[in-house]
């Protein structure tokens, strides 16, 4: 007999009538007066379970069918039929049913069938693909990966895996994890006491990354439009909502391009990323919508559907500043946006994405690119509505007197001159933004913490798996 | 006027007589007595350059582009012409050529025309995609990679990230590279002077993963069919052809299967990445073939067509004490086969691919399933002509009991409670395997070292990027 997934019998892809296989879990048994159960069976590939109904006359129906519970395994066999009753189209009418694994001491099975809160589910992480919203955040992750992946290779660009372990902190991002194969017990020391970096692994100190974007612009600078897809790293000490110690961010690099070429590439990409989440994962997103975030759909669809606004730094700070509206943070040239201005101005001033560009040197990275005005530089922030700052991005520096004087500015020395090497060989303009894909997940799903959009959290003083 | 890749030139997707513009970095400058200039330009989207006829009229003529050379960034604007010349079919003449970046001291240019070594290639590996043979291997890693996400998507498999900073040696695969925020300089102490992990950024002590695999059965054992694919960690102090401290892994895992699904899954998978990179890469796979290994597209060919042969272990190890080859290492049932022994197998015994099928329990992981013997488990490995091992995986131990007694043997205590909690709560028969992407790479594009595999080599005392 032929096995199928609850997503094509669901789907309608097989004939009623049809003798078809299922294999997944219990999510929840209900007994009928008339001796018949309703067992429903979920195998991650939908969002909605496939109703076995299972006849009391099964030889096995009193020992094992009425003891099954949320989480056991089984095979079932039998007639797909439509349904009469409410809900799904089309259910099993059961002539077997095989119990494969059963749930050790059902009362303490740390995912019944009652609803847990999230932060609950953060502590089994290991069983929480089993519920209704993981199940659907992590087919949400698949599509929106894929599409990410074939967005890119539909136009050509290139995957580059970038260095993990690094000896350069790309842009002072954030506190940084050390990684050696030092004897912690017994480090060793040169001769003025210091511990002995060249006795470790590369020769030198070196850390998890915070970004691949110096290293990809090598890259960039030969073969023209690459990204990187991969983990990134912070070590920072913030048990909150937004931080992840290693999450994974996209980062296109594209040679010959302004800041313009970078803002309408990031536009395009968002909009065939939730085009294409809308189309692929109706199921989920309607589940979020009912569940997590009645806006989940609508928000999508509105960007996806919007042209982004281009507006400068500078005239974002007039706006803000008179606006009339209070603030919880100052307003004020030369110094940062905040969440809360960054969702009025999408908001609520344009109502519509917005790439803020052109910032203040002092408050950005080092490799951005100096503006004519020579206080500002080609950086830019997409702004969505209901998350503020989605992307960040800038043209870099492709002068090499003025990356030079800039780092020297930084207290940058030599140890970037693979980095420098790429201005002195055949530089051109080009420039990129990076997408973190867990907050993209968070923008997705309507999801608020980000340890609920990756699979395995990871916070501070949380044991690692 | 229009901008084009040289792809799309070289293929012919625009007409002849097109006004067209190109931007890319100077390969080769050869000038004509007749006063022309012939310039080949590489964008990356290509393996071949683009040729410019460049007339002695234009007004930068003498002052510049009698002054190009290899690694100069330019922009060139003309008419696409058919090529009298032998080789490409199209070329442009120029009308206009813009130097966008000029080599400082072309003499020192680490990367000139001349033929390099792959070693010397690797100590700029910066500069290095400006090649031809690692541009090629990019293409091939890309398109690769694109196929693995593709296959496993339509398939309805879910894309895991599992965590890349552990806690466990999955299975004592290798030395462990350690993740640390505490300060070196400064150690904290606990009361009986060992060092406080208690203090480290997660609470104990942390390393790199050498695998996805215990982790993503977690997602297997909710959501039937997923995969990782990431980066791995291995800190092996060899500085061979063969490893590499960081390298990516490509992880199915599927439910309700059997050593056999596994090996199927794996053939299947094997074939589609051969034909497709075959089909999508043809120019590169030809370069490979020319200058690294004449048989790299056959012998992607002969895998891709073949039926894979299963053979127990026992038998192979029949087979090689019978077979009257004089081997460098033993052959004896309960040691592990080397590399001569695979390749023998698969390249003259069976001439095809084989799947070496039920190992000696003591030579693998505590994780695969023993086998009603008790003295075999159910583990695979795929031997590719060639290479040999290519692929490694097993069917995995489902059964709480016996994998408790497994663990207790090689000395695993409490610390995989989420482990066994899987095999607690609705366990079923599951596997999959590890495909090493760079050695895929390898054995894709017939490069022999690792290193010239991932996009920025890494080895003991390497400095870091």
């Amino acid at each position: 007999m032929n096995s199928y997934t609850t997503k094509s019998l669901l789907a309608g892809e097989i004939a009623a009538g049809s003798p078809v296989q299922i294999k997944g879990w219990v999510r929840t048994r209900r007994d009928s007066k008339a001796g018949i159960s309703f067992i429903s069976v979920n195998d991650g590939s939908s969002f909605d379970s496939l109703q076995a109904v299972v006849p009391s006359s099964l030889e096995n129906y009193e020992t094992e069918v009425l003891k099954l519970g949320a989480g056991c395994s089984v095979i079932i066999e039998g007639e797909l039929v439509e349904s009469q009753g409410q809900g799904q189209r089309f259910e099993i009418q059961a002539s077997r049913v095989e119990v494969v694994g059963w749930v050790d001491d059902p009362e303490t099975y740390p995912i019944a069938k009652k609803h847990h809160s999230f932060e609950y589910l953060r502590t089994v992480a290991h069983l929480r693909p089993r519920t209704n919203a993981f199940g659907a955040i992590t087919r949400v992750r698949t599509t929106l990966a894929n599409a990410v992946h074939n967005f890119f290779y539909q136009k050509g660009f290139q995957w580059i895996n970038t260095p993990l372990i690094t000896a350069s902190d790309c842009e002072g991002a954030g506190e940084l994890f050390r990684v050696s194969t030092l004897d912690m017990a017994n480090l060793p020391r040169n001769e003025q006491g210091a511990i002995d970096y060249t006795e470790d692994f590369f020769g030198r100190e070196s850390f998890l990354t915070v970004s691949g974007q110096l290293n990809v612009e090598a890259y960039c600078l030969a073969m023209s439009n690459v990204y990187t897809f991969g983990p990134t790293f912070r070590a920072e000490n913030s048990n909150t909502s937004r931080h992840l110690a290693e999450f994974w961010m996209i980062e296109p690099e594209i040679a010959f391009a302004t800041l313009d070429d970078c803002a309408d590439l990031a536009e395009e990409m968002l909009k065939h990323l939730f085009k294409t989440v809308l189309d692929e994962r109706a199921e989920d997103m309607a589940f979020f919508a009912q569940r997590i975030d009645k806006e989940a759909i609508s928000r999508l669809e509105h960007v996806a559907n919007s042209a982004f606004e281009r507006m400068d730094y500078s005239e974002a700070i007039s706006i803000l500043e008179k606006c009339g509206k209070s603030f919880e943070y100052p307003v004020k040239w030369g110094l940062d946006l905040q969440s809360e201005h960054e969702r009025f101005l999408a908001e609520e001033y344009v109502g519509r994405p917005v790439v803020l560009m052109n910032y203040p040197k002092e408050i950005k990275a080092f490799y951005m690119r100096l503006n004519d005005d020579q206080r500002t530089v080609a950086a830019m922030d997409v702004l969505a509505p209901g998350i503020g700052e989605i992307i960040g991005g800038s043209q870099r520096e492709e002068r090499l007197d003025v990356l030079d004087r800039r780092m020297a500015e930084v207290g940058l020395g030599q140890e970037l001159g693979w980095y420098r090497d790429l201005r002195r060989y055949g530089t051109v303009p080009h420039g990129g933004f990076g997408l973190g894909f867990e907050r993209l997940i968070n923008y997705v799903t309507g999801m608020e913490n980000i340890r609920d959009a990756i699979p395995f959290p990871r916070t501070p003083k949380s044991a690692p798996f």
